[in-house]
């Protein structure tokens, strides 16, 4: 019984390890889509996101029917109510992927956004995709330093998020009105992928030190 | 021992039905500030954000008690891990109340909308608003035909924001990219807030019925 409970929390983790892969992979193929206008990669990311959401109540289900039958506690009891919140952050983080490569087939054979701000959109992304991969590790090893790497990754995607806005509002800014609203979804999405990648972070560190962080964000526009 | 852990739940129910009157005050003051630029208005949205969060964390360390100590099953069980999901969705409508709040505060004393697209604006924030009022009765009742008459007011929020999207798409939209800016976030922020509200009546549809809806909403842009 316990050994069977034992493998039952490990699959809890194993799954979690492989929601995130699925959400780095899904991230890193927006990124590029979006980078280099390609609709055929774009229509994978789209294609592939049920995938993701499937899996994230596949989880929840495994989660709910371990509280119910083995009546975990302390950390045991910690690791799946962890698990309940941080697979809600992964399956945003998924839409979020799906909503950039959405704006990549848009505007295909366009790309989304001027060449001024490119480079500042294809470094959020890159940020991204690597708090992704950080984001695996944390939940494969536990490793709370990497919780750290995490939220200093964000802050930089925070100053790039806002100097998308200095430059949209600026005067040389000479855009039409569609390309405007897609550089400020697209910089949003970019930067809520981040925030949910630090959320999932501060919950890894309540799962390892039993310490609840507040899940509330800084608030930003 | 029975008669307290009763106690205990209807408390998780209290403070999530405490937790939804707080939320459908600030987006009602918000969008009211939203509406008329009144600046003091927006202010005390922004500053009651903290009450909203502060109330969410003292309940998911409420639910995470009960599970520690009573481990409760069935509907029981239910009724704490929806709470921990609702939690989290009532959390971030109480952020779009705020970042809606901080749109006016920011552009006052303008408006952020320009007059023409006002009154869309005015129909999704009341449209807002009385969905949020709809879920304190769910929560209340759990009634889930409350539920589906959530999902109808939904239905109403994206035609809107689809709408809000056309406008600025058209050959008559001449406003600077400020603006443009806004009425994007704004709208984005006003169909977030109802997704959101989808999303928890889906969890009480699960709390009622025991039957799992995935967390997964449409994929809107």
């Amino acid at each position: 019984m316990r050994e069977l409970f034992q493998q039952e929390l490990l699959e809890v983790q194993e799954r979690l390890v492989a929601i995130a892969e699925l959400v780095t992979a899904s991230m890193a193929d927006a990124v590029e889509s979006f980078n280099k206008s390609d609709v055929t990669l774009a229509e994978s990311v789209i294609a592939r996101d049920n995938q993701i959401d499937d899996a994230v109540v596949e989880l929840d289900e495994h989660a709910i029917t371990i509280l119910a039958r083995q009546s975990p506690v302390a950390k045991d009891l910690r690791l799946v109510v962890s698990a309940l919140r941080i697979s809600s952050s992964l399956e945003r983080m998924g839409d979020m992927a799906e909503h950039l490569a959405q704006l990549a087939r848009y505007r295909f054979p366009e790309k989304v956004v001027p060449k001024t701000i490119r480079p500042t959109f294809k470094e959020m992304g890159a940020l991204d995709v690597e708090m992704s991969k950080m984001l695996v590790e944390l939940l494969k090893t536990q490793d709370t330093a990497i919780a750290q790497k995490i939220r200093d990754e964000d802050d930089k995607v925070d100053a790039l998020h806002l100097s998308v806005f200095e430059t949209v509002l600026s005067d040389t800014w000479s855009q039409e009105a569609e390309t405007t609203v897609d550089a400020t979804l697209a910089s949003r999405y970019l930067e809520r992928f981040a925030d949910h990648a630090v959320s999932i972070a501060k919950k890894m560190v309540y799962l390892s030190t039993g310490e609840w962080n507040p899940p509330t964000e800084p608030i930003r526009i």
